[in-house]
């Protein structure tokens, strides 16, 4: 069995929204799976001395018409939310206590947070909204709400974000494939390529 | 007759010359010219407050990683070079003065300054290897060594740059098709699809 497809995103991340929405079928072509990985880009820009693309003069005003041209060709539900970008450290330690109890519906619950935040411009950088998206998920919003003042879930959403950071992941969204990185949605192409030779 | 793609470009940017080698073979597919653009990324960092990507921690590595596979990926020539990246000013004024008298021409100029830096690792930051890769393309040695003097060149590269900064050219390859910009050797695939769909 081939190991699974990491699959980094920050809930900020416009182009991780579209990547959530085309990496599993991209990954069912190549009968893998896909271990999703929310992260906080923000130690590896500090690190790099890179600033969020949307408040970056030329390239901000790229990504307004881009991001909007990206969804409307997959027929992605998009509205720009307010704020963006936006602190998502409640929705990725959420999503991680999520993750440790049931990887499945820790998925459905990610795709709920990016749709709620991109799909319907809801703010997840509020607890009240990730609960929200939580309950309507399915999922025990207030167990949710008791983990999310635990110190535990705090240093355990660390340990990951580092972990991730160690491995090299900078951007959003970003892919290991058998350790090989893929930075950014418009390399699904190639990293599609890849999975079908074997690399080159 | 539809109107030409305008290709952007820096000629540090080793996915500049990758593209260099796409972007005819794509063009022709949709019955397009392609008017090549050499330019200086310089002003725009300045603007944006980004620096060359291969300095920066995480994304240089990556970038380490990323070029020779995608080169290895197009069958490219492909070897770091030394000094990498290097200032082009005078590359890019012989590419424009060549241009401005015999565009294909400069087109194989250009890219044989490209082959010349990224794939046979030649200092092309110097103005003698700009000089000999002229005279191995067929060109007037003698005559551009001169009009790299002219002030009026320089008043003249500076114009270019400028005006690929007020269409937002930030980066490189960066197209313009029909106004619509692409930014990335990896907007490929998504650009051939919007000249086939004309838009969407």
């Amino acid at each position: 069995m081939p190991e699974p497809i990491d699959f980094y995103f920050d809930y900020s991340s416009p182009y991780g929204y579209v990547a959530a929405h085309l990496i599993e079928p991209l990954a069912q072509r190549h009968i893998r799976e896909v271990t999703w990985h929310p992260i906080l880009l923000g130690p590896a820009m500090k690190l790099s001395g890179n600033t969020p693309m949307a408040g970056q003069p030329l390239k901000g005003a790229y990504m307004r018409q881009d991001v909007p041209r990206l969804c409307r060709r997959y027929r992605l539900p998009f509205t720009w939310p307010e704020p963006f970008p936006v602190a998502t450290v409640a929705a990725v330690r959420a999503t991680i206590w999520v993750g440790d109890r049931d990887p499945a519906l820790a998925v459905r619950f990610a795709k709920a947070l990016y749709r709620a935040y991109f799909g319907d411009g809801r703010n997840i950088g509020e607890t009240e909204q990730v609960l929200a998206v939580a309950a309507e998920t399915g999922l025990d919003a207030a167990a949710l709400a008791a983990a999310l003042q635990d110190p535990a879930l705090k240093d355990r959403t660390r340990a990951a974000v580092d972990a991730a950071l160690k491995l090299g992941v900078f951007g959003s969204p970003f892919f290991l494939v058998d350790e090989e990185p893929f930075w950014g949605v418009d390399r699904l192409p190639l990293m599609d390529e890849w999975l079908a030779r074997g690399g080159w």
